[in-house]
């Protein structure tokens, strides 16, 4: 018989640029871009994937590169690819889509990534204003930085990104709100709206009509939403199942922004291990499911997921906590995200004393597999957040130890 | 030779109301309140711990103990207690004390606990306004509820409340810091300030010029702080190692809120299970640690810890998402708070298809070993918050189902 | 309500010896032994046990008590316990008894063991000739050792040996396959047939008929068999729950030999750390059990087991291997024994760089929670059998380095 | 930079047969194979290598493959790779060949395996003396089998074996004792003596004196040795570091016999998954690391190895134990081999109970992750043997039952 070798749906030419693919790539949210490929409920299919940045990032120690990178693309995507069931009918909006990550890895001669500060993003933006790049190398499952001596751990891939399509309704939805945020904010970089600046839309014709519609109203890629999309969760690694919501017929699920290890948080903004890569699936439609197990309406709801049984095992923890008091003494009231902010700053001055740059524990917390916690959220006025650091990964001892 | 039987060095008699414990407990955080007993570096000591509600909360089947409860006491602390070296001197501000937890667990004829929800308290007070009670049986290391049936598992117990005192400048940074919270809100909630109203300050006599003044000064229990205090964390447990910042002479180190087992955040406020239990400690001084680990200040400083070998092993985990959109479908920015709630609720609503109550769920995710993680922080406007929930708790099956 | 606080149905005097007891002890599988207590199916009850010298050992740096010790009497059992429905029907022969271990542990004020080689005894006896001893003191869930410096690690608590009644069939069968292979051997010490000498057989009156019946038919305990019994199996711990062949009326269960912690094989013969203790159980009855899960007769039947989900926690392990080759290089064929030994002293090698003696070393190997395993058992001639071990014990690195 | 993309030193043409590859294959273990590459110290390299048997078997239903195997060849291997330090000099005999397991898995197109039962071989092969065969489907890091249904489960790819060449006087040590042991045997097949039949010798022209020489006095694969060889250890997986002692100029390591999975003991002979598949490896070594780590002869000695970072987790196990007594009911000494077996017929049991066929319960002991334990091996004269299994492979719940 013949082996389950995965049909490759969708290949990516990594000596060109991400406009230069075929079959083309996109960089938005829409229910028109048109699906690349179809695949049968339990078939297994390979889609290849840019890294976030759609390769204008070199394996050199020079910052050039991230100082000229132009967000207003976003994250390249592979796909849409459509599922349709074993009697060969689609899957519908209402359904769930169960995608299997059945395996996921760097491509041969793409063996390395790079975390990287980009002036002005990321969590610790104000700390961190210089733009700053460590390449990583793979070495199989492991990953080291000539940028960050002394550190070397496995890899947790997953996708930082992979979603389904939006309904019509939907992304009217997110257009709205987001349009909101940003008129009611004196910044406006609080929410990406959309921009025909960079856009790519797959196999629709740039400057048809269909493209100045779709390209005006397509949403970006930079948070996560109800359909998943960048939604950055480490966790989403070999083995998992992710249950997404079904939006409209086909399902059309895109996938990019692969990454070899990432922190919870993704702290540096182009915080994972950024690479490019392979995604190897398998599908599952669960007729009527949004309404079985997630939201009584198809608008409401959100992907969940079972963990996969691979995942790197650690022992040993190092884990820091932070509370709602800012740098200046400021008390504020049960701020998770200021908790957090303030265990990670207590993470870099502990780390900093064993003979790393801020700017290395920065990147390096952003990439490795550390857990971000929300461990008490209740105690009024101080949310306590914690981040545990995987002591294994270092080369040194990290623990505390008494002076002899 | 003599076999390293825990000291034990504070006794509660569970048949007597908190105040009229002796050695006499404390509600409070003040540097003046005195040390009941004395340990040494790598004794092995043991202490007694009332319940957070001080034996207030009844194991039957009504909430009317539930409505009556006064927050005004706070935690019941045991302690505290000094810690000198082994040549005889005190622990000293600027010192790190090392704290392992070497056991703990309930005390015999206590093999229960309670889980509750107080009207106006916790996470989804807006959701869940009613007094609700959960009592847990305890069998050994597991825990199961008449009120929740079809769920029992292992405890990772710990203390949700243990620190060191605060030095008077560190007390009053406190004091300056939530009045001054206070005094713009809105809400008088937001923080709990200094009263007088059902205050133990240990073995200070009631009434006398020194319980007038520091009833007046010492800080509140409820949140957890720079010396630890109530963190409730829950990975706080058997064979962690906790470094706390030593601020007073002693260090004098207080100890409560004693959990059979908690969610990652502790949702529903009186959220883990609480439980009178006892606290088996060994105690190292890392002279001068401060300075080396923790700050270039002795004001500035933060717990951390090593998590300890024995936690609960789980391989299976559903896993919920939330993302910075509100109920109304309001867009925030990066607002991990709101994620995690709607991760939360997410759960809830995948949870309450399989025969329980939405009452029922928030307890139960409040008090068993999920973990809620800071998935994404950067990808605005939507940081990613996740509640991953262990499916071995339950005795059916709850992972999602094609229809036959 | 009442708590489910555990009912004690065996209590042990520890200041007295092993005859002195009231309950009386048994040291001897016969089904005549009356139970000295009831238990109903889901009730949580504790027995205190005695180690399996009964007391002899003495926490000193002597081996005279080592070399003075009788094995004639053997481990001092509580019990039996017999068990009921919850209707008070009895467990019956063809039954299965499921034994959950709800908890277990040291005696307060028994906070310490023993390891020790027997002369004469243990997988390498003929290496290792001399009486030894190595006390370990309890710190909580750790256990360290002042006769092996540098090694403390949380234990694996359990009860060596635990096992239901046997049939008085079943009985028949042991002492005759016992006796020919005693019979056919050159060495007696093959196996321990019957002996009046030292026997205990509960409230069963000394001297009576019965009594001079039952003692001179009753089986040893020094191995495990169909019934449970001696197993040394380490996993046995916390959150296990072990099926047992019902073989008598009431089940009649029985235990003793407590390990703080043992290496799989538990290689020095008292070769777990000794200990006194508790053991918090909760039975159900699978009723027709043995037909359903073991054996079409009542006979051939074992054991069974579910491993607990607190088991402690390692990532690192050095693995040593052995073959089917003696230390003369004669080859043997498929002789996982041999390949054991040979892996085990492989690791004595290994280790002996690091400053410990080969004592030492056997002592920990035996009570430290290596895992051993058969790794291949068809690859003639050569079985491979391996032993590992977890570097956290160390307080030193002792994995292999480079030299600088 | 240039990315760390390993060099591929050995390709494997697998429409081709195994005596037909360029660069050669070998089948056998002498000094004198000539080495087909070499790497050096920390580069990353990759061998591509076939299945156990050369590529006879046939991904479909028939036996026809397995009763026509000739065992006569034996695994056939790649490499031998000579490997040399950071400045060009060879490992040298006394040193340790650390080898790093940086990644491995299957060949694209190569999706599947195979576990058989070969008549006359295996552990029960007293109870199994049909050919039987079950075919592997792997869908990424899953196996499943149209043979076994309901069971899936993911991988611990490993090679069966790698070892390093021997030298003139270890092969001569192997051979002496190897004949002498079938010398004093009544069966011949207790071990496989050199012989020409089949042999394959790499580069050395067929027929050569040379060839002569060798092809009568190099070993064959079947069993491990102190080079490691054919061990057959299931953890040697992803991220695993291997000490291998080095006998010969350039180490000369050799490798073969991929596993997708295997339980420990590899029951069924062919009982892993065995597939065509690749193998990246990193090297280091230490110099003078035999006498450091191993045995004071360059003689004695055996691999070790310290387990990687990502092996799959399972919480659940299901535990069958054995006695050293047989099937009549005849009691051993002490014998681990008879006490394993009766564990492993008392997993088949219980196993048969659930659908599946006394023959695919064998296969999947065989191949499935479980972990074969000696748990006792002092306790005379029942030596305890284990066999746990990971209850997650299988789609239905195994776990014993009350009746309702």
């Amino acid at each position: 018989m013949a082996p389950r070798t995965p049909r490759r749906v969708c290949d990516v030419d990594f000596s060109r640029k991400a406009h230069e693919q075929q079959p083309p790539l996109h960089n938005r949210w829409h229910p028109d871009i048109p699906h690349i490929a179809e695949v049968q409920e339990n078939e297994i299919f390979t889609v290849e994937m840019m890294d976030c940045a759609g390769g204008a990032i070199r394996n050199d120690d020079s910052v050039a590169d991230i100082e000229a990178l132009d967000l207003s693309g976003g994250h390249c995507l592979s796909g849409p690819v459509r599922v349709v069931d074993e009697s060969g009918a689609l899957a519908m909006p209402g359904d769930i889509l169960m995608v299997e990550i059945c395996d996921l890895g760097p491509i041969s001669g793409q063996e390395w990534g790079f975390t990287a500060i980009l002036p002005g993003f990321g969590f610790l933006s104000d700390r961190f204003p210089n733009a700053t790049k460590a390449i990583w190398d793979f070495e199989g499952i492991f990953a080291s930085s000539r940028h960050i001596p002394g550190v070397r751990f496995p890899g947790m891939v997953h996708p930082g990104l992979i979603g389904t399509a939006p309904s019509k309704e939907l992304l009217e939805a997110w257009n709205a709100r987001e349009k909101a945020l940003v008129d009611t904010s004196s910044s406006p970089l609080v929410a990406a709206l959309p921009t025909k600046r960079n856009v790519l839309l797959g196999t629709i014709e740039e400057g048809s009509p269909d493209w100045e519609r779709i390209a005006s109203e397509a949403a970006r890629t930079v948070p996560g939403r109800e359909n998943g999309g960048n939604l950055d969760i480490k966790n989403l690694s070999r083995g998992c199942k992710v249950y997404f919501p079904v939006f409209v017929e086909g399902a059309n699920l895109s996938m990019g922004d692969m990454h070899f290890s990432q922190g919870d948080g993704e702290i540096a903004f182009c915080g994972g291990i950024e690479m490019n890569g392979f995604l190897t699936l398998r599908c599952e439609i669960l007729r009527g499911g949004m309404k079985d197990y997630m939201s009584p309406t198809n608008l409401h709801a959100q992907p969940f997921f079972e963990i996969g049984p691979v995942e790197p095992r650690f022992s040993d923890w190092l884990v820091f906590e932070g509370i709602s008091v800012d740098e200046h003494g400021r008390q504020h009231y049960l701020d998770t995200t200021l908790s957090f902010k303030r265990a990670v700053l207590n993470a870099i001055e502990y780390l900093s004393k064993f003979g790393y740059t801020r700017e290395q524990i920065y990147l390096l917390l952003s990439s490795c597999p550390c857990e971000s916690r929300i461990s008490s959220i209740v105690d009024f006025p101080n949310a306590v957040a914690t981040i545990a650091i995987p002591t294994a990964i270092f080369d040194q001892d990290i623990k505390p130890k008494k002076k002899r």
